[in-house]
């Protein structure tokens, strides 16, 4: 991890720890090169990075304030990380219910960028969040980028494996949102109605250099579903 | 407006006309500052703007790459612009069916972080996306800081007089995101079913000094309300 990274890291634990609320100033920058211990640099590298990411905003002149306002139960819609990770505090586990490798639809191989010939990993989760069903997923990874998955990985987190093995960097990502009425098959594996809410959301993942990875459609459990975004403005 | 977002808008007007396709390559760094007879520190300026919009990406060494790809139909669920601006391609009305200033409920004064004595002012409207019923929006604004709102306002609007009529600058926002089935009442304003599948949008607009001036209740038309997001990563 970059030094600025963790410096970030470490200012995210420090808003946490003295329960600095929405709208309450952070120590000055001069402070906050004292109380971490590192260059004037670093630190401002670590707060765009933390602004970036919704925690924190700054106001020429007049301060560093904090943003954050979780609410309770809902997910960050915008971490590229996958759920494992932003849902630190929610107990995610997956259920795979096909795991396989094969040659992409025209849509899928479209989306990422390849022939029909190449080979992707083909896999069906059920996702739980504190053991509801939250989800169902259904995820397309070109297998030239992520060249190996097993049913143990699937179980855990795909995403962390990504980063941590494979060492790749997830870069950003393209989602699409729609609403519609569960079909017969979607309701019976979310053990919903046919007929009832869902939310379908299309996400194609990039790494750091622009490489499409990951197609996944997920369809939403609307009892469990609730998002939030910390939108950075433009 | 200043300069680099001038060039910004520069450069997106660029990549349209020329066609230049996701994955596709900008000219180096040295062609834009020619082609735009511009400082390398507002182009790189710029640059950053665009990357923050998830319109191009930056890969170190390699070059700037076009990311957009967006889909027909589909409404861009990041920007803080209000939905006119964005929707320059839509064709976007307003029906205002209350416009009014009272003082605001617990729920309201909280998130706009006033008190219950100050004054909001309360707008409610069906809005419409190519004459199609897109949303029902319930807003709240800070009268302190949005001091006059009419009917004419309310009906093309809000934030561009915002930010045109009262030079303010729209900073941020946070947004929470539920499904659920429409209730009667809101099923009668959207000219659907009762039990119909809604997306239910929260957000707090915030000016870029941190001031929340605007707390909407927005349920989305599902046959109408597809988004994107291009999540810039973390």
């Amino acid at each position: 991890m970059l030094k600025y990274q963790q410096i970030a890291n470490e200012i995210e634990s420090y808003i946490e720890r003295h329960h600095i609320q929405q709208g309450e100033k952070l120590p000055v920058l001069e402070s906050l090169i004292k109380e971490f211990d590192t260059s004037k640099s670093t630190i401002v590298k670590a707060l765009d990075v933390l602004e970036k990411k919704g925690l924190i905003f700054q106001v020429r002149g007049s301060g560093i304030f904090v943003r954050r306002k979780k609410r309770k139960n809902y997910i960050n819609l915008l971490s590229n990380q996958g759920f494992q990770k932003d849902l630190e505090k929610f107990d995610i586990t997956s259920e795979v219910l096909q795991l396989e490798v094969h040659k992409p639809s025209e849509i899928v191989a479209q989306q990422l960028h390849i022939d029909r010939d190449q080979d992707v990993y083909y896999v069906k989760r059920i996702r739980y969040i504190e053991g509801e069903i939250l989800c169902l997923e259904e995820s397309y990874y070109n297998k030239a980028v992520v060249p190996y998955l097993n049913k143990e990985i699937a179980t855990t987190s795909i995403f962390q494996y990504i980063e941590d093995g494979l060492s790749l960097k997830v870069g950003f990502s393209d989602m699409y949102l729609q609403i519609g009425k569960l079909t017969d098959k979607e309701a019976s594996y979310l053990k919903l109605n046919s007929g009832d809410p869902k939310l379908t959301m299309e996400s194609i993942f990039y790494l750091t250099n622009g490489t499409p990875f990951d197609y996944s459609t997920v369809i939403y459990n609307y009892n469990q579903a609730q998002f939030y975004i910390l939108g950075t403005g433009i």
